[in-house]
């Protein structure tokens, strides 16, 4: 069996890999148009910000050994073809075109064809957009050119364009390298991918660390000689030693699409869920093919080496006749920016409300290890979840605490299909290093069930705030001690301590609406329960706390 | 409706709280034998370390709030009678018989009654076990005793009876205080909870930082005059300035069983899943009641913190008629252990054979995170899996990288009842910082799935150092690099670095076993493949490699 596979970088070593594995006997070609194999791209801003040292360590597997065409060749017997470009897939006779360095043309024949053929970066027809010291992140090369400005002078100006994973990642790399960083994008807020109440954070973090951050801001053009020195946006002017573009890619599907293989919605290559293209003899994986929603089932592009990985295995084990199936994404992701953890999975608010869900989240703020260790810090989980079937839909947190460990036990209760009730009574492991005895997830899944079942009335802060701008009369009570109310405050509001408030009935409207509150809302929760078994019919708890209060506070 | 719950730990004020936010019209009393309410009973080593700086803060809220009575009555509208102990239940008349800290004895009334009366622990009736300074670590006095002791003199000697879960905790909280610790275990290994091969690693991570495990001992006596001077064992004679026995706990059911309620086969308080005993007005919760293994079905008694205050909130729904019931446990569980995690869910290896299972299991030796990141540190995740249902039925994981994460995520996965296909396949949260592009447990769903599709024979390093111990006929191929090679290596072996096997087919007999491995068997796994398809009958793979072999090793 002749396999040739277009693409070396993620899913094409590791579909050649596999299929070698599963059937030693198979002649495998790697074609790949550049020098590297089975680099790590997503290590690049690591490379940046010179937490990976060398080059190389992105091509080495964990105990050292570079991926190189003599490996390839030695350790896997799969024969690599580099520095050479797949021109056309010729599939009536099961041929691919390559053209070598050197320009010379031959003909592949292959039984099984497998693409890997990525993704490009997007790079849209602004005005000066070939100017020196423009770069996407894409490869290697661009690493280096970033790297050798940076060793210049150490306090450039960078401009990154796109607040996505990558900008953002790129921009903490520049900025620990002593850069002056400004993100802009063209969308309300960064990482699409996040709530914007989420996104906000972030956005904050990023600001106190001394990035700029621009959004809803469109770059209209770059100016410079030669060299690029500025931005120039639809609000103002920036000052740019560098730029990076990072608006994010393309699927590359222009051998596939010229192959006449059918193209998805997306952009990407359509395959089934044995990662099999139109044509039963051409398989494709990794970042130029379109994904399945799990939860939806809907077509979507998300674009990540842990995907490639795992899709790479199925089409391996599909051409060598074992059967098996990709059962596509739920929207994983996570991303380091400075001090804090951002990550999510599954669906987001708005993406869960468009599917047609009834929608009910709640933003549970809380420590992330027993709230008495010194290595406790605070973490943010947002929960949303499906109030007629109870399933957990989508989870996002942030904070300086462990993110990533609730992002994962929520995208395996997501892929499970698991109700908010099934997580809240999850054994996870305990002890105070690690968790609260009560797991941040398992808190905040007791607060959607407490909404759900009736028992809790939550508003969010930016409807609170449009209640305030709007004059409109209800009650903003804090429930907070005197101390914590005179160090931080928003105001109009009633204050009465928790302890205090089943003595104060009288200073509160029983025929007006009352929003309670505190730190994060537990107690705020309390006093909402009093007040209602007191008679007060409207009342309401504002999800998380003062914590979650994006706007000014007056403090002491 | 008049609710009583004795015991104000962790499970009774959960319970009490639950009861006031669902029914707010409820008279509740909460009976406590001691002083303290709601304190973190988990924290107590944390405060011995020093980690914990004021007893108050294992009492606190997350927003330091003292949980005392004052606070229960104005607060949570919950009556406290602490210092109180209840002495009887009368289940005909539905009183409970409490006795005061002066003695005077009185009756309550109850509805419903919730008992939350813990676990004690277990003190042997070892010669001179009444000796001074010979500790459990049950309550904040005795915690007070040790802090004491280690404040007198720091390099004290502390023997630790018993190497579960609370004894190595303390062993490493009187560690860092500058105490001399030996842990003596009866068992052959200390946490029992943990497949053997994974238990000898912590075991000597305990003895790099100073700790003395001593397995198979057991304690004859405790010798002194008044305070505890020694403590012998049948192997030798330690000095000890302290002694914690950390044997275990038994569930405190002396209440429960004099009134007549039912208990189970493990000496706890037999409940259903509602959390009811056999009388339908009298629930429990806690350390004292049975819990179910979620996989066996069988009933186990697992106390912790965690479990207590889920089963609290299923007690108060129940009370209050909001049906809910408690799915049961799946034994997960953490500690730290100096800079070691070790966490583990499920069933382990034996457990799961005599619960019938057709076990494979597979160890996997990987870096926690993107190899190439400077924070990258390595974990060894043990999976268990079924090889008829594909089911994933545990895990297990130490090492300087973060275990906990993935045992949370095979928690989840286990609960769901996922196959290790399933696994897989899971779309976990990756970027560099965080996890490697396959994550652990991915790359171990895949190892448990090479083995169970017969792609891959393992042998652990117990059966080939049998092997080797029995000079039996095989051979041992170490494919490892030649510097790897000079610096570390077992004897007797055959050397052929991976990249050069193809070509050294000679140097290897056809008609014998061949074990092979590399420094964590990943390319030991595709030597096995290479010399299968060149003809090699008898191909095996050393699960874990170099990395798991524990015993003695050439050093370069």
């Amino acid at each position: 069996m002749k396999v040739i596979v277009i693409g070396g970088v993620a899913a094409g070593p590791k579909i050649a890999s596999k299929i070698i594995r599963n059937c030693p006997e198979a002649e495998v070609t790697i074609v790949e148009k550049g020098e590297f194999l089975s680099y790590a791209g997503c290590g690049l801003p690591y490379y940046i910000s010179g937490e990976v040292k060398e080059q190389k360590e992105l091509m080495a597997t964990a105990v050292g050994t570079v991926r190189d065409s003599v490996f390839f060749q030695n350790v896997k017997n799969v024969k690599v073809l580099n520095h050479t470009t797949a021109t056309k897939i010729d599939r009536k006779n099961k041929k691919v075109i390559v053209k070598s360095k050197d320009s010379i043309e031959s003909s592949l024949d292959y039984d099984k064809l497998a693409l890997a053929t990525g993704a490009n970066p997007v790079k849209p027809p602004i005005p000066g957009i070939n100017l020196k010291n423009i770069y996407s992140l894409h490869g290697v090369e661009d690493a280096e050119g970033i790297k050798e400005k940076l060793s210049q002078h150490k306090a450039i100006d960078a401009v990154i364009v796109g607040g996505g994973l990558i900008g953002v990642e790129v921009a903490e790399a520049i900025t620990e390298s002593g850069g002056r960083v400004t993100i802009v994008e063209m969308l309300p807020q960064i990482l699409p991918m996040l709530d914007p109440e989420i996104a906000v954070l972030v956005e904050k973090h990023f600001e106190a660390k001394g990035v700029r951050i621009m959004t809803s801001t469109k770059v209209m053009g770059f100016e410079g000689k030669d060299e690029v020195q500025k931005v120039t946006t639809d609000k103002e002017t920036l000052n740019a030693d560098i730029v990076i573009l990072a608006i994010g890619v393309r699927p590359n599907v222009t051998l596939a699409a010229s192959a006449g293989l059918e193209i998805g919605k997306t952009g990407a290559i359509k395959v089934s869920s044995q990662m099999q293209t139109s044509d039963p003899d051409i398989y494709a994986a990794g970042d130029c093919v379109e994904c399945q929603n799990r939860i939806t089932g809907k077509p979507c592009f998300v674009p990540l080496g842990s995907t490639a990985n795992k899709q790479g295995r199925v089409v391996a084990n599909n051409i060598c006749d074992n059967n098996d199936s990709f059962p596509g994404v739920i929207g994983s992701s996570v991303c380091k920016v400075f001090d804090f953890v951002v990550a999510r999975t599954g669906l987001g608010e708005k993406e869960a409300r468009d599917a047609g869900y009834d929608v009910v989240t709640c933003l549970a703020p809380a420590p992330d290890k027993a709230h008495f260790m010194s290595t406790m810090k605070p973490l943010l989980l947002k929960l949303i979840a499906d109030r007629k079937s109870r399933k957990l839909l989508g989870a996002q947190a942030t904070g300086p605490g462990v993110a990533d460990k609730r992002i994962d036990v929520a995208a395996t209760a997501i892929s499970a299909g698991m109700t908010v009730d099934d997580v809240a009574n999850l054994d996870l492991s305990y002890a105070p290093p690690f968790a609260p005895a009560m797991d941040n997830i398992i808190t905040a899944a007791n607060v959607i069930r407490n909404k759900i079942d009736g028992l809790m009335d939550g508003i969010t802060s930016a409807e609170v705030k449009t209640k305030m701008d709007n004059n409109e009369d209800c009650v903003l009570l804090d429930v907070r001690s005197p101390a914590e109310f005179e160090q931080m405050r928003i105001e109009p509001c009633v204050h009465i301590p928790l302890g205090k408030l089943r003595n104060n009935f009288d200073k509160l409207p029983k025929d007006k609406e009352i929003i309670t509150f505190c730190k994060i809302s537990l107690r705020g929760y309390e006093a909402a329960l009093i007040l209602r078994n007191a008679g007060f019919k409207n009342v309401k708890v504002m999800d998380g706390g003062l914590l979650m209060w994006p706007y000014d506070k007056i403090m002491e």
